[in-house]
């Protein structure tokens, strides 16, 4: 039972993420970590733009201010 | 007896909603969680621009101070 | 006699007012509920851009730091 | 005496006061109420863009976060 | 001896300085108070932009958010 | 064990990471300091725009706000 | 040792320092002031857009939420 916007994330920890930015950016990742802020910790991240790849990081820390939403993949 | 805008958003928890943000995109879903800052949580979302469904997504977390309205369908 | 200005959308309640939007959209509708971020809630409502009706809302919720100004219609 | 920015708009309350907003516009009124964020309430107001009048509102609340300045008429 | 930035305001109490805000434009008037959010309000200010005087303004209200710097004339 | 986002930046500290602003400017360098609102201090960074170095810098504070991911290089 | 970001404009106190603001003009001056929402003072300080020295300043009071970076020249 989810009453909470958080319950939603923490549901998620442990399973991969789609991250999206005001700046229209994707990051795809194992969701590790994430507080109030809504600032967010994935592992085994790539980043895509407009559907494609551009880049591989291993861990990655995302300003929450910066987000749009966040879907499990 | 509606007096807060929060009691709007509870009567429409389970329902269908329209949210839509500030980068104009709209994502269509089940209400299932909302909090003070306006954080959302939908289920059986899609995503939709000019219109037209681009996506389609299980469950989306949306940040709060990326949107603009959310009006039950 | 207004001393703060919520008192002006305390006024309000019930009547018709326009919310105007830093995208620039309107929306116009009964004025159900505000809160202390200037959240607030419409009736009836309709949305307008450049003069012109472009949808029409049972309700809708307007998040406050979206907002520039609200008039009485 | 003025000493603290609100002492100025306290001594021009229920004169007409020039309000400009980010996006440009100008309100001109009666400067009826104001609270800590700069919420501005105006009577008898005007709207104008580029000089010229565009629309006239009995009353208008306008959110604090959305003003740039706020002059005496 | 200043250790705070709001000290320099302190010091520029009275005297002329230059207001400039995130639009470019520039204020230009007597510093007559100011506040923790870096409120001002300016006397005998005039506006300028690109450099030539566009508006004289007997006393100006400057919203702090919306300010980029500050320097005595 | 990294349970909150703040735990990943505490493990990078004196290792090289890139910080990406929502100018698109990148800066790496080593990891010195950090604090809640993400503001950040590295030493031995470089400027990076488009891929290419652009300015070396031997201690640069970012202003959190201004930032959008931190990553381990 | 430096722990906090902090520490580190604390170090650069009456040494010269670069400040970059969003709008990508620099300050260069003395830092003489600085408080936690990262205001700062600068003496002796020149503006420069483009590497060009645009304008010479006694003193400027630089407001904490224009600023991207700070570091010692």
């Amino acid at each position: 039972m989810e009453n909470r916007p958080l319950d939603m994330l923490n549901a998620a920890r442990d399973k991969r993420v789609v991250v999206e930015l005001k700046n229209n950016k994707q990051f795809i990742g194992k969701l590790k970590a994430f507080d109030i802020h809504i600032n967010i910790v994935l592992e085994d991240a790539e980043e895509r733009e407009a559907g494609k790849i551009t880049r591989k990081l291993g861990s990655v820390f995302i300003r929450g201010d910066t987000i749009t939403i966040i879907s499990p993949e």
